[in-house]
């Protein structure tokens, strides 16, 4: 019996799910992973592919004797997903997820799942483009770091079981509490992705004849990458973590605003000093 | 002869004026390429690096014989150093530059100029984050574009032969006012510069602490990546292009309201729509 969880569910067999549970059989972590979800086709990818160990659309007998519960699925829906699960759960089997947002759905899990304390909310600051079994790889927790968020009443277990599993794929683990990390995401994920579709959307508004479009080079390319996300996906995080997300956007505002006075006046000088601090902090964080 | 240009005063030979340099070599444009500049050490490697055939340091004896003058200077001084060359330069010799902002330089030229028909504004779109001699290569421009701005009093004849430079190196070449190539530079380029630096900003303003900046990811890191570009260059550009860059701004911001709206006042199937868009046109930029 030396592995730290012995029968894993993995709701979600996507990048997220599948990444996971590929790299906690490979580093010993896991005895069986079994992959649940409502779609038989990616079911059967994941099987395929080698992603799990079996898979399951039937979310009793998926849960059935599990001592992890990992829900990997849009953010929307897992809370209704481990509050299924939770019946078919054995009453002590760890429960955590991957969801970008944590203070909405920790509030909720807490009040209605019948043993909370078992919860442990996560999210690995990891991801590409990609979806699906197809995308899930080894290695892409590795040198990533993952947020734990747990609250008073988590349970000390779980949260060392959970941590010593991130850890074992290779992450590096830090805890804040959930509204502290809805605060982070909100400016070094959420913004930017609201900034990149608002430049899109501003081309496209001074640019009614697609007349120089064409000539987008690389500046504009990198800037606007992530507008190629999924607009969903972004609609629910968007909606889960609306309050930090407004925030976030106002204080972009006053910035914006602020360098547009300064050009509009001729302050140069000011300018070049918020350029500067800009650059140095931005040339900080790569140095990390 | 049989060379586009027997003699090319390249007036500046860091990315820009050094890749165009050992293009046009390469390519059997060039006879000789003469490097011109202020600084010694630079002039000196771009000898040893073969990127120009001659380096001098004066002006005068630079000019004299060429038939291409090319300005690749900041581009704040490029009208000093085109009338200031102009002085030396045969009277029919071609004057050209690679300056990212067209509509005020062309005015003073065409004003201040003896002979203003030579001279072709040109802007390639291409370039890296480095600078120096060091940081030519010779493919710089294949596949990029290259924007002419001639007015109405330029000379077709030089505009051919600045044309087939371009076409030369590899670029694509295309032809518009100046006054739209700085609307569309403004949207293209310089907004998104202003975007970048505005992020940095925010995250700053809002971790003081430097609490989380550390976990900033892909998406954050991509479209900020322009951030990290030399403020006085960008200090530059925005002053010279400041009518159509505050114009972009105050775009942005309207998308950036309107955006920050939807998600205040839970209009999420509205905010889907408009990230839908977004995302489309980004796509399509990308099959460009």
């Amino acid at each position: 019996m030396g592995f730290l969880f012995e029968r894993v569910v993995i709701a979600g067999v996507g990048l997220i799910g599948g990444s996971l549970a590929m790299a906690g059989k490979k580093h010993g972590l896991f005895g069986k992973t079994v992959g649940f979800g409502r779609t038989r086709r990616t079911l059967d990818k994941a099987l395929e592919l080698g992603v799990v160990d079996e898979v399951c659309d039937d979310i009793s007998t998926a849960c059935a004797g599990a001592d992890l519960f990992f829900a990997a699925s849009p953010v929307e829906s897992i809370v209704p997903l481990c509050l299924k699960a939770a019946h078919s759960l054995p009453p002590d089997c760890v429960i955590t997820d991957g969801g970008s947002v944590k203070g909405k759905m920790t509030a909720e899990l807490t009040e209605k799942l019948v043993n909370p304390s078992r919860f442990v909310g996560g999210h690995p600051i990891a991801g590409t483009e990609k979806s699906g079994p197809e995308s899930a790889f080894l290695t892409l927790y590795e040198n990533r770091y993952t947020i734990l968020t747990p609250t008073s009443i988590t349970s000390s277990e779980a949260i060392r079981k959970v941590r010593a599993m991130w850890e074992g794929v290779g992450s590096k683990v830090v805890e804040m509490t959930p509204q502290e990390h809805d605060r982070a995401l909100a400016v070094i994920s959420h913004l930017p992705h609201v900034a990149a579709y608002a430049l899109v959307e501003t081309l496209v508004a001074l640019d009614p004849d697609k007349a120089f479009r064409g000539f987008a080079a690389g500046g504009f390319r990198d800037t606007t990458r992530i507008a190629a996300s999924h607009p969903e996906m972004w609609r629910d995080i968007f909606s889960m973590n609306a309050g930090e997300v407004v925030n976030a956007i106002r204080e972009y505002e006053k910035s914006l605003a602020g360098m547009r006075k300064a050009i509009e006046e001729g302050d140069f000088a000011g300018l070049t000093k918020r350029l500067e601090k800009a650059r140095q902090a931005r040339i900080e964080i790569d140095q990390r």
